[in-house]
């Protein structure tokens, strides 16, 4: 499967640290949502358009990231970000954070896609054009 | 005007600390929040019920935080917090943190009802009767 | 391995949901956090003094969560954590999070014990002491 | 008293939205932290050199916001930061969000630098430097 890599890039907010003088670690899957969404943009596929014109929602069935080494503040990161089908009903994004080259983390998460009742949906046909 | 006081105790989070050791300021605003239900829940009023069965919202039209002492990881805080009228169709809610007596911080919010659609409604009722 | 299961429960706090209406995923780690802090204080062990006065901190390296059911403001959530040796200078902590005895999420955590330097060391004893 | 302006653009993470459908009152905080950070480097401050080189340290003592119009997921937003000299120990930022032009809230924050041990200090030559 041919893997469409797109990069982000996030600078470290101070309320991101913590005591440690690093990074928190739940705080990187809200850089991971960052990456998704501009991802999407990327891609021509407006996220919050899914969500308040088509009543898609794409919430998280899984998360999971393998921090490699720390951030802290003012540190300037990039996201690579991927999408691939996991099944008929599931995407999965996989995430390479870099600083300088070095790889910092990486990270994948799971999603469904589910209508306004949280009912699962299949794929939307604007994300399956994405895939090709 | 006669203040009825409450009290809420708080446990810090590592994630609410900062690289500086201590709570980063903006979560201070969280935590009256919680006070905020809590105050309300003492009264027997269910602010969840309030938005989800009576489809009233309380959002934030004013906030600020005098920070005296600092807080850290793992401290127990007790926040105090009393409610006023402060117009025909706002609140104002006083909070007070303290640990071991010693006051730490200073804050307050005020709020409009509304409804929906965002537009602001009168106070309501259930909510007048905490005045009382 | 015998595990020793602890309990720990929570608030769901406004400020943790997002436009979905849910709690947004990445506040779940932050609730492993609690749990964990709470974990070594029901064994005796008080983390925070592991940090100040033994200078031995616990970074998490890895981080994963499967995410069943929704979860949203002002639920009551208990979180189950056990620990174990998952290698002779890793720890691991599984977290069951449920809520009404219906498990809504499954998560772990794994971390190295590290000194100020961020250097590696080995399981410190009072933690070790735990396991038994 | 000659304030120089500067801007800053934030785009609104789905994180920091909540169950109301806008952007959490408590996280306009995080963006005037951001926003005081660019103000420093655009006038060739590095705050993070402040803190890691000359041991001075910007706590908060007050902070405020008033809310004019919600705020939602996706949405650009400028932040127009200005500081100035509130007394001889202690600095004000005073920030306007806006968004197509209109002002969507207003805040301050007052600061005081202290050293390492939390002890106040006098304001840093370098940071002089700006008020001029």
């Amino acid at each position: 499967m041919n893997k469409d890599i797109f990069s982000v890039r996030i600078r470290v907010r101070y309320e991101e640290t913590d005591r440690m003088g690093i990074v928190y670690y739940g705080n990187y899957f809200t850089w991971f949502e960052i990456a998704r969404t501009e991802y999407f943009r990327s891609k021509g596929l407006d996220y919050k358009a899914l969500e308040e014109r088509d009543k898609i929602f794409l919430p998280v069935v899984e998360a999971n990231c393998i921090y490699k080494k720390p951030l802290t503040y003012d540190d300037l990161v990039s996201i690579e970000t991927s999408m691939l089908e996991s099944s008929g009903t599931s995407v999965r994004f996989d995430y390479t954070l870099r600083k300088d080259h070095m790889v910092l983390a990486e990270g994948f998460t799971r999603h469904v896609f589910v209508n306004e009742k949280k009912r699962p949906v299949g794929i939307p046909e604007t994300v399956k054009e994405i895939f090709v």
